[in-house]
């Protein structure tokens, strides 16, 4: 094997927590994607940052490649071996190390979940509000710019993560960003490893920002005849200035697949989920102005969700829209999307998609965290079909060329990984050149996740 | 000169609009703090993009400086040609380009003010928050990461700056970011360039996002028996949720300076100063709760500022605290100094900062964002007082040292420029060397504003 005398050295120190067998690698070499199997040469499981530093240096002396694994919901083969070498899986890792709750703040390893997270905050008052769906580890999270059902109001990752501790490509250790709110002091390292996918760094430790969990919480769910009253109406909430905490969009093919999953009776229509966050009173006075514009663009079916029991359930379905799809068609694998484009143009967006996915004979549920104009559809292909898989892709590549041309981007929340990297010239033109030079930069001989988000990165 | 042969070939295309008087090259060589007189070889005034590539590039060849210049108003010497070379002034690049009112965005060159774009949102219900006090350019406040008054509400510039059009050091045009609200398409270029500082290349076109003007807005002024109780009121609004749409802190000494520059009579104590945005009924709820929690701590003296004017005053006034506070000590200048920590240390900074500052003998008036943790003493010295100027800049390092030692930063808002690379290395340890490495990637030559954020750039 390439990287025997790697592995060995690594071995001395980890002992078990270097697994070479065939089915911890193939634990490793799975995706909730359409990605075939690949499967590492190792994982090590570090319970330390000292232990990430000494694994990267070793690597780094042999030219070893390193990808770190969080809970592998990624949709884009971020965390693929696709040149061997070891798969760091961090979710040892997983101790909330701080709660600061005056300065409304978390210190958390990167394997520690958010769900996790936010069963720890459960007595504070506070709250991690980004919901990507999955129980995602915040590590993860924070390497791919996560967002969800809540950045409408909250923020992305981007916008959560205050500060970060990583590993670099030569196994040193740096510190980014600080405990204060804001920081003009250099360039924003913080900003640059959120998001790089582990191509620049390894993520060992998160200082994330909290906010208060709100006094009072909204939520309700209503039809509309057609997509465009449910899209005009969240560009009319949004105008109105009405602060939602989460609006979704789902199509009538979703609500479909969303009765047959959970047995309820939604009317097979356009839908938009909807949850408000405040006082008292200011919870209640949004949603009353939202039914007012829902009530002008012919929604119907309007109900809310009043105990915590309802809004639960409303979201537990939204979340589980994923394998809802899936069972919507038996025997199927889904091709998840994830384009995000300026709101005056979403209702256009969703139009031409909905007429290309229509017109391939695939199904394809879209779903969407329309607040943000960030929508997925999810092509339901027949597993092992390769025809089907290839509409799929040209689908896909089509929605993503009408997110450019509409003003957007390739990927709202889901990151390059291997599925779009093909797609980044396209989206930065000489920008992407500018990312293979940082690339270069801090990862000169290229060991960090390799074959992921730019082109050098080989 | 050395630069002769970039000057020659520059004037080729940018013919009187590069300017060589002595009278242009030093209104460019002036800074608003202590730094002297530092004057560029030359003043370009661009009208295009293609010009600033051009020129540029015209420079890469002859490896001559290229400083991009906005309003002056910076405070950290940013603009100052230390090694000679070409200010690029780019004031003439002063176009709104387009208000996309559906999206909440404006795209802007980098020479529009804040106080202009707003004149031109005026009647489609949107503005830009981000206030900094001086009517600066957007250009500059992206490249310094400014914030203000308005960051506890509405953010940074890092948060409100989608995308950018940027020429690189060797000329060539890239566009990061794009119209929709969020993106994971690969490493975040448009966070690294904001607040770069003209380092790593020229903003020439900003994607702005843009808010919703308040429906009611209430604001007030309230004084307290001591600092403690106005930090705590702070710290206990934050917990209770309530937005502030800015929440200002000054001290008895800043409140003398108003009066004196004002002819107001705020009794001389700690003060704050505070604004709510929302809907009629939450402008009003959140100013009652407030009223409470500055009940609870003894605030006195809770003037409401209910008309426009009144509230245009009283801003007014805060956004006179510099020339108020110069004016309180007759024929001396003032070393801003500018410190950012977690809320939960204000008091202790806040403390700390007065009993040395009294200690020195110098007047000292504070100032601050107190919601971000941000504050600023202003060090009132007399001009061309070597002495007094020397203990400022131990008071104002001290300052820094402090604000690391309570996990914070040595700049909140003001940027590093030359007056806080001295520090940075405290801050940052090894990861300033990662700055530096990126600095390399993008500028190898060094031409892009040099001797400013990294040691690397001479």
């Amino acid at each position: 094997m390439p990287h025997d005398a790697a592995l060995a050295e690594l071995a001395t120190f980890l002992g078990d927590r270097l697994a070479r067998s065939k089915a911890e690698r193939a634990m490793h070499g799975q995706n909730e994607a359409w990605f075939p199997e690949t499967l590492p040469d190792a994982v090590a499981y570090p319970e330390t940052t000292e232990e990430v530093a000494r694994i990267v240096a070793t690597c780094a002396r042999h030219r070893c490649p390193v990808i770190a694994w969080g809970t592998g919901t990624s949709l884009e083969g971020h965390a693929l071996a696709v040149r061997g070498g070891i798969t760091l899986d961090m979710m040892r890792m997983n101790r909330v190390l701080a709660v600061r709750a005056e300065d409304m703040q978390a210190v958390v390893q990167p394997g520690v979940t958010r769900e996790a997270l936010n069963a720890e905050l459960r007595t504070t008052g506070l709250m991690f509000p980004v919901d990507p769906g999955a129980d995602a580890s915040l590590g993860g999270m924070a390497a791919t710019r996560a967002s969800g059902t809540t950045a409408v109001r909250y923020g992305t990752m981007r916008d959560n993560v205050m500060g970060l501790e990583v590993v670099l490509a030569d196994g040193r250790v740096i510190r980014t960003g600080s405990g204060a709110r804001k920081s003009s002091a250099g360039y924003d390292l913080t900003g640059l490893f959120a998001g790089s996918e582990g191509t620049l760094g390894i993520i060992t430790e998160l200082t994330l920002r909290l906010h208060g969990q709100p006094e009072a919480i909204s939520a309700a769910v209503c039809a509309f005849e057609d997509f465009e009253s449910a899209v005009q109406t969240v560009i009319m909430t949004i105008q109105m200035g009405i602060p939602m905490a989460r609006i979704e969009f789902l199509d009538e093919t979703a609500a479909a697949a969303f009765n047959a999953a959970n047995g309820t009776t939604m009317p097979e229509k356009p839908h938009l989920m909807v949850e408000f966050h405040g006082s008292d009173s200011s919870a209640a006075e949004d949603a009353q102005r939202f039914g007012e514009v829902v009530a002008e663009m012919g929604g119907a079916h309007f109900d809310w969700a009043t105990t915590t029991e309802d809004r639960n359930r409303l979201w537990k379905m939204r979340h589980g829209a994923y394998p809802a799809c899936i069972a919507f068609r038996p025997g199927c694998m889904g091709l998840v999307t994830d384009i995000c484009v300026p709101i005056s143009r979403l209702a256009e967006a969703v139009r031409e998609t909905r007429a290309d996915i229509a017109a391939s004979g695939i199904p394809g549920p879209i779903l969407g965290h329309v607040g943000d104009g960030n929508f997925h559809a999810i092509l339901l292909i027949e597993r092992g079909n390769e025809a089907e898989l290839r509409t799929a892709k040209t689908l896909a590549h089509r929605m993503a060329e009408r997110a450019l041309r509409l003003g957007g981007t390739i990927t709202g929340e889901h990151g390059v990984g291997m599925g779009k990297k093909g797609l980044m010239a396209m989206e930065h033109g000489e920008a992407w050149e500018v990312m293979a030079r940082i690339k270069r930069a801090l990862d000169p001989d290229g060991i960090l996740n390799p074959g992921k988000v730019v082109e050098v990165n080989q």
